[in-house]
């Protein structure tokens, strides 16, 4: 397998954007499966472009061939993800279907990390004759899919920890005045945000104090499942987090008291699921774990100073996405973004990779990927 | 006075540019005068150019009219800020130079604030038939002499607030470690900018902690005076702050301790010179004050969470640089960039106004005016 076509590199790029970009439509609607755009382009043009709804629904490649019936034949097919060629399914693999349409070379922005795929459709395809390049804009589509990429190799959920703080790091004035701290423009993109994830992961303090609704109030936003860790369920049945505007899961910790027994009876009758948690105290991973086993393949976390500090030093964070208002308000009693008895020495500290800053409004992102050592 | 040239706003910007570039050399070096550079240009070709080089030397106006002799007549002027027009010296004023020798055109990027120029320059030209234009890039013009102009109008130094913190906030870990946040060229930034000021505030805790030398170590860096804010007078004499690679000036507080008498007569005879302030606790609005008495036009303060606090509850801060390591360390016990007591309410915040944002290796660099309501 060569790594890049000999002369059309640009063209490449090129199509496997327009690919991404048709990816990119489904943010939010495909968990499990991954997001996945293809291109199918003939003598420079391209006669059918497509992308994968949502699982359940074809895939991308079948979307094309479907679209390019008979003119597929000889044409370059430009797709975001490696075809699938696994045979445990009831649906024939996208490798036999791209070989028997007579696609002549494949252009791809990356393995699948599923472990039942892994470079086999690859395989296959070069085994029926059909060139294949792989890695084009391989970085893109990684970050694109990287939620599923953590989630199908390990089956616990990628972990996104947001937060929105003043320059001096509080996320709440010593009075507890929280609202808002960054514009709207900052606010819409955490919508945005969780529309794109699986669920949100949220503790009592921060319920308690804010009474949020967790949901995604963007123009056809989803909501995402949400989390809410109330281990002594403490939390009255009547907040916002456990309407009926999206599912409700609440992690609480095995005890036998009767309160709780009535709690966790008007709770159900809400609709929540209730999920017992047996260690004490409640160990983010063992809640990731489960999460996992509901297909939940993406959290986001979004707590204040405790659940922060408890997801930093247990380690499960794989995504920081700090909103950073331009505001200075000083102030020992004012709640700092992180706190807790355990900290990193300064030389052990968690390195942040691959940073991207961005503007929304007057407030800056910070957004990267956690190195541990 | 019209506010542009009517067909040469390029040529205007373009050389307005190169004039403030040629002020930019003499950063730290003009104190209490402000940076300014002037070039001459005549039949769209540049026959002079040059910059104030300290205080005491010639302007940018003479020494550039010097340069271009009898060629000046007839010739366009630009300069980054406003001839001088003031009597009240030996010397005779730039606006007489530029008449004398015949300038057609001047190009003004700024006003001088100076309350004996301010405007009075741009009207003797004026008077004498010049065509005159001002306003041109007078941003960036003002941002170079923002120290300036704030103490030559108001006699208080302009006050920088400069940290090095984590990402969650931090200053230093919770077993005191800060060697170090960030990265050396973030560092390397933070010698430019002791560089470019006159003083250099700090306080009891982080000498006592850091020991530090607060010298510029750049290639031809200028070390400002240390202001080392010591109340009781406690830090040891040995101290690297005490030692003679800069001036030294220690505040502290009024009372007739001998210990206090014994350790003023040990520092004065290492040759700091000791500043004596009556109210107590120490309010940094005297201090400033004072050091305006020195002619100290801008100070950076390099202190810990304390003195951070201080300075921005107390509303002497005019623009802060904040240095984020992307690192995350956690901990209550960590040190916080801001602290203390006294807090601002989220909606009371300190704004801050027209960010800048930079890297300096992996780390951020977030630079903005603070707008106090």
């Amino acid at each position: 397998m060569k790594n890049r076509a000999d002369n059309s590199f640009k063209d490449m790029t090129f199509y496997i954007k327009r690919a991404l970009n048709l990816a990119k439509r489904a943010i939010g609607h495909t968990s499990p499966n991954p997001m996945v755009g293809a291109v199918i382009v003939k003598n420079g043009k391209v006669i059918a472009e497509d992308y994968h709804r949502k699982a359940g629904q074809p895939h991308a490649e079948a979307l094309v061939l479907k679209k390019a019936g008979s003119e597929a034949k000889g044409a370059d097919l430009y797709v975001t993800l490696e075809p699938c060629c696994h045979l445990n399914k009831k649906t024939p693999p996208c490798t036999k279907a791209i070989i028997e349409a007579g696609i002549k070379r494949v252009f791809v922005a990356m393995i699948d990390p599923n472990p039942s795929v892994l470079g086999c459709g690859i395989k296959e395809l070069k085994s029926a004759g059909i060139e294949v390049y792989s890695g084009i804009l391989q970085r893109q589509a990684m970050r694109l899919n990287e939620a599923y990429s953590k989630f199908i190799s390990t089956s616990i959920p990628f972990v996104i920890l947001k937060t929105a703080m003043t320059l001096d790091g509080k996320i709440a004035d010593a009075e507890g005045n929280s609202k808002w701290i960054t514009t709207n423009e900052a606010r819409k993109e955490v919508h945005r945000l969780r529309h794109s994830v699986d669920a949100i992961v949220t503790a009592k303090g921060t319920v308690l104090a804010d009474n949020p609704l967790l949901t995604s109030r963007i123009k056809g936003g989803k909501n995402p499942v949400r989390v809410v860790i109330d281990p002594a369920l403490e939390i009255p049945e009547d907040y916002n987090v456990f309407n009926d505007s999206a599912q409700t899961i609440v992690v609480y910790s095995k005890s036998d008291s009767k309160e709780k027994g009535e709690k966790i009876n008007k709770l159900s009758h809400k609709g929540c699921k209730l999920m017992e948690i047996e260690n004490s105290p409640i160990g983010l991973k063992d809640i990731l774990y489960e999460l996992g086993k509901f297909h939940i393949t993406s959290v986001l976390i979004e707590g204040g100073s405790s659940l922060n500090s408890r997801a930093l030093m247990e380690r499960v964070v794989d995504r920081v996405i700090f909103f950073i208002a331009p505001k200075i308000i000083c102030g020992s009693q004012s709640l700092p973004v992180t706190s807790g008895k355990d900290f990193y020495r300064l030389n052990e500290a968690i390195q942040i990779d691959e940073i991207e800053i961005k503007r929304f409004g007057s407030d800056i992102m910070i957004n990267g990927l956690l190195r541990y050592f």
